[in-house]
């Protein structure tokens, strides 16, 4: 009997290529209002995994597009019910199952005052997709394991999506395709590896994951996985908020998963790695260097461009999770005191 | 001898005082101008502590006077280079130092960019207080201590003043001047209470820390604190974010220390405090009930509305952080590693 869960992280090159596929003209019609409107900023509200995908959203949009992003705090709406004034935004709300009323109380009132509002839901008929005016959907079909991983990823591909779109990008759309490639070479190339290095970490009383920049989606989500799925205390990090405090309380052995594709962060995640090893850690690379037989490595496939690596990197991750549980004698489909949507009030 | 991170704890309700009195007039000529340019939105950019502190800022804004805020990542500037259009913004960079090359680079880029800028730091020579338009100056005092603790409060203190001032809400302003004297008051209850409960934490080796919308800033800072002063691996959450996965990993005797202010967000951390109790965890609670004999309560001390209970409620949190510092046998103003100013490139 295979695992839900498993199966669900073996969809995933298939549920983005649909996403990308299904999307793409909800996607260009919104574009296309949000620049006849002039929007000036975005805000994206979120809750859990959909909220770590928003924080890759935010900086693949600063990055690409130029346009300021901010996170909603959607407790500022629901518990302090402030009247926030979006004035000139986009104001997206993401949730796969769209059933969370404080995403949907963000954008019910962005949309009463007049903000240009969107959904990026993986069901078609949630309150989130009728509350809203624009809707993508993910495509990902059903998510039945309480761990979310393909409704993470395809979340992600909308928001590569809108952003290649809204820059106008043409290199980036070029690479939109590779993505799903990617991924299924990051499937086969972490078949035997994950598995090998779970079992190293039978013991971990403590996982840190760290990235920086357009990977901290990375880290926080993989960080989400771990804990929820191995019930390991895992604590994401942003490698240079690592070192403004936190390092000092690294303890040795403790295994630190460093993310640390090709691009623009990898000089300094390669430092972090150098001050975690000085001080004992034990320092697990994620990188697209050649494998090696070390059990402190697992493999990374670039889809062309840094930009997308967050919709490949996250794979090995979720492996991980999934076999650290099984090696743990748990059960992926059901971690304990959990359910697939939680309300929040 | 009496270290500095313990004088300067006690100094915070003459730091907070001289704060509200020395930047009142610059916060009123920034509010003005603000106002004259009909600023949409705000960004905040900051690291480490002053990034707990913008957190209460981006609460109390748009609760306060329902001006959106969003919270700047600084590697889209500095690491990727990226030219985020910021129209009709106000950017504030936060650092005590105001030395911090990332957060300058934000404000140098917002400012060519048209937008208007300010700064709260607690150093007037600094490249930030000569990068922003406005300075507003945390008047802390010389913070020699490693781990921060009054220009966090005194950081605070300014986005309470400029948002009393910003929302012309009378009682706030009222409010605002009954801070020292609640923040005096928690010192004394602390007194016997802070290293009585730090005591029972010696042999913990997780430590979470737990608050809900405004107060979320207080659970960050306050991990903060106890990971960077006594290397206890110490995990913030928002109680929303804690039930959506990461409660799977809360072990049985955890401590969690859970901020429980008269206000909004109390019936909440009471319902959670529950489900963490029905695990087996320890729950610690810091609210303003009568003191208990129980080894699992600090108190706190209401200012008279939750709006401002952040700025008072750290202060046990920093108490009990310094004494399992002692307890430990640690120095509380060396923490190994770290250095007072950390340069993020």
């Amino acid at each position: 009997m295979t695992s839900v869960l498993y199966s669900e992280i073996n969809e995933q090159p298939d549920a983005v290529t649909r996403a990308f596929t299904g999307a793409k003209p909800s996607a260009q019609a919104l574009i296309a209002e949000a620049k006849r409107r002039d929007v000036k900023y975005v805000v994206l509200a979120a809750r859990g995994t959909s909220d770590n995908a928003a924080t890759y959203g935010r900086y693949l949009f600063e990055i690409v597009c130029g346009i300021p992003v901010g996170l909603a705090a959607p407790s500022v709406h629901t518990l302090y019910e402030a009247n926030v004034v979006y004035r000139d935004a986009l104001v997206i709300g993401v949730s796969q199952s769209g059933a969370g009323e404080d995403i949907n109380e963000v954008i019910a009132q962005a949309r009463k005052a007049g903000a240009l509002t969107a959904a990026i839901t993986n069901t078609e008929s949630s309150v989130l997709a009728q509350t809203a005016e624009y809707v993508l959907l993910c495509n990902a079909g059903v998510e039945k394991a309480v761990a979310a991983t393909k409704t993470y990823t395809t979340t992600l591909a909308l928001f590569a999506l809108l952003a290649s779109l809204w820059s106008e990008n043409r290199e980036l759309q070029t690479y939109l395709e590779r993505v799903p490639d990617a991924m299924g070479q990051v499937l086969t190339a972490s078949q035997e590896v994950a598995p090998t290095v779970a079992r190293t970490l039978i013991h971990a009383e403590r996982i840190l994951t760290i990235a920086r920049g357009l990977h901290y989606a990375t880290a926080i989500e993989a960080a989400l996985k771990i804990a929820e799925t191995t019930y390991t205390p895992t604590q994401p990090f942003s490698s240079a908020d690592l070192l403004h405090g936190p390092i000092a309380s690294v303890a040795v052995r403790t295994p630190c998963l460093l993310f640390v594709p090709n691009g623009k962060t990898a000089p300094m995640m390669n430092e972090v790695g150098d001050k975690l090893t000085a001080r004992g850690a034990r320092v697990i690379r994620l990188s697209e260097a050649s494998p090696t037989d070390s059990l402190d490595f697992l493999p990374l496939v670039s889809p062309g461009t840094e930009l997308l690596s967050p919709l490949v990197d996250i794979v090995p991750a979720q492996l991980l999770a999934y076999h650290l549980c099984l090696a743990r004698g748990l059960d992926p489909d059901n971690p304990r005191g959990l359910t697939k949507v939680t309300i929040t009030r």
